[in-house]
């Protein structure tokens, strides 16, 4: 949540000559997204968000994220359309980073999601993953299953230094959900990342779904798992079943669970919870020193995963046969 | 440059309920203001800022700067205008915070201003000293000619860490400073601040003073030499007399310079300077280890110090009599 990279009004300005957006009328850098620089601009055309992508995203898959959101708002989803410029192409450079310009969104993200907020959220998720069906654009997912394991070990044994024996129940953990992970489920293009902050609403209306930059291949199923973990879960980490029934049942009025799906969703809901777990452990490792921004705690998640691992059947979801 | 406070959408939703705005459409933390948190927010009412202040500025002073801006919009100056909640109070408190909305300019700000935007900036700072009479509320300048060597005398000795003999140097400027500095000029309202970051611009056309946190009671004149220290100096530190004399002649030909002002132009130039080099002297002898926020360059202001001191007359700035 920060400007990473500073623009001048003047280098906006020379940047936008090469769209038909209009004179430049205002622009805001925003605290907003996972590592990227973004602005709020305003030209005479509307209201955009421009986006420079830092480190965190690699310039050759940025393509395949910009490709999805045109492909999704050409399908009638609420996500950012990303503009073109007098060329067709919608990437180009500013200030040295490759740089994007997508239509704003209006709406804002609630940090404790309603029920209603909740079944929004399951019909818009599985409104996803119809339209991303046809998407031309591939990308493997770089946080699968089999990429937990390295990432766990990245950490060690340090992981005991946020929680006593913690390094020993993530192996343990791990063993278990490579042996039982299931791999045939129905894929597609997934969010993967589709927290609360990251979806808009106004008032209980859904009005934007943003920041596709995890998205990738993997199964749909894995895509309800994480936002079962990411919005229906309390402060006291007590599952709020009200919240799983709504966000599940909304979610299978457009996009049916087959009997596969339902069987796997617990061991799906646990590797949700392992990969969360995983990326915020690595990340609160590496703190560098004098930070100002405190990372996410991984124990939330290591929490969620302790109820999962109770859970016998996806019932325990509100999932209603 | 910064958002240090956090505030959530339904705190928001709550704290907007003391307002006739309509509902919240949008909001997003921005990076801009001294050292307070500011949001651009959106309602059916339209667009707003609501700033959240922070440490460095004193909650009894908010209403003079909040009262400042009402009497100036009231008055056709283009500033933001605080809007004032069901019982007639525009500062109150959101998340533990002095907090208030003001309504949102268009206009970016120029980093590298034109001879026009100079002319612009000289004609709207003559149209704020005027529109500034008359107003009730009255604020001491804190950092006027007196409290210049308190300043010097925190950063000591360490001021040659930064450029050998810069410590001295300060130290005789001040001693000719306190003896020479004109004490009777008219004097009013002056905004104290008006860098370009602190104007909006459409094109060439000013939309918006803002920032006014450091608006106080002092000399006109020594409000036109900030502007002309910050306006008017090319990035190799050389004075653009163009832009000096654009800046000068629109601001004359809104509020006439008197004698006594026009003599006093050279010290009031070497006083604004010698103000912005102490205080950027002192943040930078005090960064914090691991701060994310590089302090600005005083030795900027040391070398425009120095061309201040070889100037003789007004006339070195453009004025033309």
């Amino acid at each position: 949540m920060a400007v990473y990279t500073d623009v001048s009004a003047e280098d906006l300005t020379e940047f936008l000559k090469d769209y038909d957006l209009g004179p430049l009328l205002s622009f805001k850098g925003i605290a907003e997204g996972v590592e990227n620089s973004n602005f709020l601009i305003e030209t005479g055309g509307g209201r955009y968000i421009l986006t420079l992508y830092e480190k965190r995203v690699k310039r050759d898959e940025i393509p395949f994220f910009l490709g999805l959101m045109g492909h999704l708002a050409d399908r009638g989803i609420n996500c950012p359309l990303p503009v073109k410029g007098h060329d067709g192409q919608a990437l180009r450079t500013l200030a040295g980073r490759p740089a994007a310009i997508v239509t704003f969104l209006e709406g804002v993200s609630y940090r404790r999601p309603s029920v209603a907020h909740c079944q929004a959220l399951g019909a818009a998720l599985a409104g996803l993953h119809e339209a991303g069906k046809g998407y031309h654009g591939t990308r493997v997912n770089a946080l699968a299953v089999g990429d937990w394991r390295p990432l766990a070990e990245t950490a060690g044994d340090r992981a005991d230094e946020i929680a006593p024996g913690l390094s020993i129940a993530i192996r343990n953990e791990l063993d278990d959900l490579e042996l039982h992970w299931p791999r045939t489920l129905e894929s597609g293009i997934i969010h993967a990342d589709l927290f609360p902050n990251n979806v808009l609403f106004v008032g209980d209306q859904l009005s934007g779904l943003i920041d596709f930059y995890f998205a990738a291949h993997d199964a749909f199923a894995y895509d309800l798992a994480i936002c079962l973990n990411a919005w229906c879960f309390e402060a006291d980490f007590s599952f709020n079943l009200t919240k799983g029934r709504a966000m599940i049942a909304a979610y299978r009025a457009k996009r049916p669970l087959n009997r596969a799906e339902i069987e796997a969703l617990p061991v799906l809901c646990r590797g949700a919870a392992m990969r969360f777990l995983l990326t915020r452990l690595v990340d609160w490792l590496n703190v560098p020193p004098g930070a100002l921004v405190r990372p996410l705690d991984p124990m939330e998640y290591f929490k969620k995963l302790r109820f999962h691992q109770g859970v016998q059947a996806a019932s325990a979801y509100g999932l209603m046969e």
